[in-house]
């Protein structure tokens, strides 16, 4: 019954056509220093509970514009019976596709637990096998003598934490023991705002990704603008060891909607890329400004305490890939002064955004 | 390795949040007497060389609006070594969730060979596994054996017809014997004229399918309107038998990017049932007509051979969902005549449309 | 040089054909004894400062699935100086569009005056002319005098009140004399929440409103779903006379992205109309409900102070059109309890959502 | 009433936000020595029969990619009697934004006329006033004295061709008197294969424009991919002079939904700029090449008279912006070979695209 009929196979591969779809790449800056690498370090395929081919997940990525990935299959959790192989396969089976379409793939796992410790990812591993063990100590023990980067996913998920999202003992045991690196900020739809705490709290690494378990555009409606939840990663350079280098030293955003959410020392030069201002005219009355937004993001700008004789909108919004005019009045005789904002989108801590001031 | 750990399965089950995304109806007209049912006879799974799970295709089905579905495997192909199950497996899995949303699934399987006789469907199969044998006609006798409704796969397949669309002995064989009931008129985006006149001629049923591998959002962008080939199957019922009725009569069209095809005399009840047409004002000049074209498929109207002092357009398109207001004009002091055109994107044969004629 | 040629036009006219696009009904729930008809009252045409002739306003709201319009044309602010008319041209041009379209058209004016007391609009004029007036009082008067429903516009507008939403004396005295009868609460992509306090407080009519200069496209992205912000107002009838009692009695709710705000009254039965819901399965140990969002809204549900023995969700998005299977655990041998969250994007108050129990 | 009250104007003005949306760059190739511009010779304001104010035309121009664009209202068609104007005005309301926009904005004015001869483009004029004439001949003397570049519009318009789109002899008098250098190949949704010949034929100028008179999204659905019918200038330099200088040595091509239409020998060099094609294997039994598309078109490839040792497809699209891998096969011992297609879509005559033949 298992027996392939070869004539039929070599007919099939004949005269092979491959096509690669169209790769929109994520228009946001670079750092001095640093490249932006867009990275999802969370999804699943059919070799756990996922429901697509792994080849599928490294297309995706190449038409979303990443740059690396993995495959975090569930240790523990496989509901798929008639697919028989061990913790590698789908990481295996992948590396192909990857290199020829130029993508970074890290090979990882989910560490599936009842909550605490609840679930764990650990990428940057050698062999994914020897991580199914019956306790889960054991587990994360294996994952640090590979020498993994391991993070908390979904801490406030409700399924696992249904009132309110805590942090338990065990998560300190994990955290002082080595075997916690960073948390996940964003994980698909879910938001956890205590993680921005944590992660500042105790030098952790702040991750978004997506968990995706369906085709993308299941969850994603791409007509619509939409991407999934990812990490931006900066690093020295595009390749595996580049960022591991920046995940530990958590240069990262999460980006999740239209929010990212980063340290406020990668945030204020991250912003400044994002934006040419420039002023293009003065007088006794008014400055003029020009400012493009030359980024993929929306910037939300609402005034903070200002000077009131400085006139200047309340609430200002740089739609993606736009340039605005914009003129501040001079009242009450004044010739220069603060322009205070805050970009309201552009996370530094839990509900707060990044203040700026242009000088004029 | 291979043992599950119960404790985490059962979590992940504890609190089940099933969401079903919406339903996109196809809205085309029904037949007096029969419902118009939309059906996709040619699909695949991670069981043969798909790249999705099989539950996949039914929510895909229920997203775009099917009624019926069949998943067929390829019986001689089935690269995916880790993937241990017989041939009937990918149907059974599907069983659950095709019930939870109402759609008819069909057992099928796709004899896979070598041109002659090329790839063929059998649906409404009991059992998919005798069909693999050594001999393709051993496979086709199984089939009818189990009285299996059986047809022609992308017979122009310029992988195994690389220069003309062949009609091979093979398929007299297959075609007298009682082998072949049907031909796919269009397979994804491959459109075969040559099956069109060979369906007429020897009294077939014409199909359409995708024969779809990825995820169905890979191969059609729904955001810009465009659908999945597929089969319109005119039946008394909205039943796995009542479809079996319809094919078996050759009551069927064949739904292709903006183009249906259908024998003439069932595309003439659908296109009368497509528009709504009504005369709104008469004077000695000129007649006023408003049509209303309520389906999602444009209608595209050309002048043919008519009396010119009857002046209308030349050419005209009714947009879908769209009512439209048409004068036309009298000459010469005639009073009335006949507005002939063809619906050029409604097929009754290779390169003719439907021919109408509105009396006025 | 203002001559015509007579021949050129009647050419151009000989076969009419009007071509009137798909209209897209907003499908939100109609309330007992109630029709919810879709309204926008303040639009601008190239009669003062917009961009589009008026028919282009009928044929958009024909599309958007508006009931009701109205051409509210600056009386003070008319730039367009080759434009040679009276302040009620607008309106009288569309009136055989609308009626064809089978729109209520409303005629009305902006007046246009800087803070105090802003910008108000007047429905439900006879005459526009007469409201040209030297004294803005003297505009409302007349606005009164012809028995107009007058609202205050966009009283966030920070242009007018560059830091802080200010409630002026010049208010207290237009409100105090029966000249306001509403404000909006959304005007745009403006957001006030101080209007709704204000309506709230002073037994004001809420409205919504696009203020469209513009193209409609230009400012919202149909392809995403995006809508112009309107007024639901909840009539009796489907007529100017059903709206203005509608109006009167404060049936109304403002639709502002996926935002709706009402008085709780009106958007209690809103939502109880917007969902089915069901209860399918009930064992000791839970209790599994089907909910299903029958409107174009997303309906964000957020778990309020509860019972902890009752496991349910925290946050749940019912997206539009679909239909959800939840399940809620009953555990310390509890056998039911309230269920209870708030509709956060259903506001009955200043950043308040409508709260909601279900007894299980 | 015709007053306008200086001091609310001001107020409009006094915080002046000017926003551009993002501009879609049209992505062609340039040819050899020559920059790809993209123009639209015919479009409509409110000072004729369009529907918008012209500044409209000028940032639609500029979110579609446009480098310029004429607005050639019609001379004897003003329907709108409220506007009260020169010929001029709507060219000179527009020249500030054209300027600030960076497009190319050329005075021009269309002739409108019963058939013979029909509409007429003049453009590059200096004066539109003039124009307006009792007879025909003496507008389009006028046309000339002034140095215009003329052309014919919609030929094949049914409203005055209802049958055949006939060359009359007034058209003989206008080409020979130097009264007409070009035609329209495509109007809006308007095809004319007849003009393809006669521009061949004749040594004439092929044009595709939008004649738009709608705002530009009511005609066109970006969200699909679709663009404005519109004209490819191969110019020297980015000017107005640059356009005059091709235009009369008939360097243009016409892009009418995925069809360009072009002389063969603009369109030979316009393909090899379209794609990357190179040989990435060789072996005895095949030849694997890497084909890239690097433009917004497809490219639709149909296989013509070949060897049929040498195994190809028979039909095969280049998607925008995508890259391929196909393997041709060698039989019979044949070690190379012609692989001869046609690029059915780039059309070089009348349903003919063009051929070519890449050496193997």
């Amino acid at each position: 019954m298992k027996r392939t009929l070869i004539s039929a196979a070599a007919l099939m591969a004949c005269v092979l056509t491959m096509q690669a779809q169209q790769r929109n790449e994520i228009q946001v800056p670079d750092l001095d220093g640093y490249i932006t690498l867009k990275c999802d370090f969370h999804t699943h395929t059919v070799y756990s509970d996922g429901l697509v081919w792994p080849t599928v997940r490294m297309e995706e990525a190449y038409r979303e514009g990443l740059d690396a990935i993995s495959l975090t299959e569930h240790i523990e959790y496989r509901p798929h019976k008639d697919i028989v192989a061990d913790h590698n396969r789908s990481y295996e089976i992948s590396q192909k596709k990857a290199k020829s379409l130029n993508l970074i793939l890290l090979r990882g796992s989910e560490i599936t637990r009842s909550m605490p410790p609840g679930h764990f990812n650990a990428i940057y591993l050698n062999d994914s096998n020897p991580l199914e063990q019956d306790n889960w100590r054991d587990a994360f023990k294996e994952a640090k003598k590979q020498n993994a980067f391991i993070f908390w996913n979904h801490p406030g998920w409700d399924k696992q934490q249904p009132d309110t999202t805590l942090w338990w003992k065990e998560h300190t045991e994990l955290y002082e023991g080595g075997y916690m690196h960073g948390i996940e900020v964003a994980n698909g739809s879910l938001f956890v705002p205590e993680a921005i705490k944590w992660c500042l709290e105790k030098n952790l690494t702040m991750l978004g990704t997506s968990d995706i378990h369906q085709p993308i555009q299941v969850n994603y409606d791409f007509a619509k603008g939409e991407h999934r939840t990812m990490t931006f990663v900066f690093a020295k350079e595009r390749s595996a060891e580049g960022i591991r280098e920046a995940l530990e030293n958590r240069r990262t955003a999460v980006y999740y909607r239209d929010v990212v959410v980063a340290r406020k020392d990668l945030m204020l030069p991250f912003f400044e890329k994002c934006v040419d201002i420039k002023e293009v005219k003065r007088t006794d009355k008014a400055v003029t400004l020009q400012i493009v937004n030359k980024t993929d993001l929306p910037l939300k700008l609402k005034k903070t305490a200002h000077d009131t004789s400085l006139v200047y909108f309340r609430n200002y919004v740089l739609q993606p890939h736009t340039k605005h005019t914009l003129t501040i009045k001079f009242e009450n005789g004044i010739k220069g002064g603060d322009m205070n904002f805050e970009v309201t989108n552009l996370l530094v801590d839990v509900n707060k955004g990044l203040d700026y001031t242009i000088k004029l």
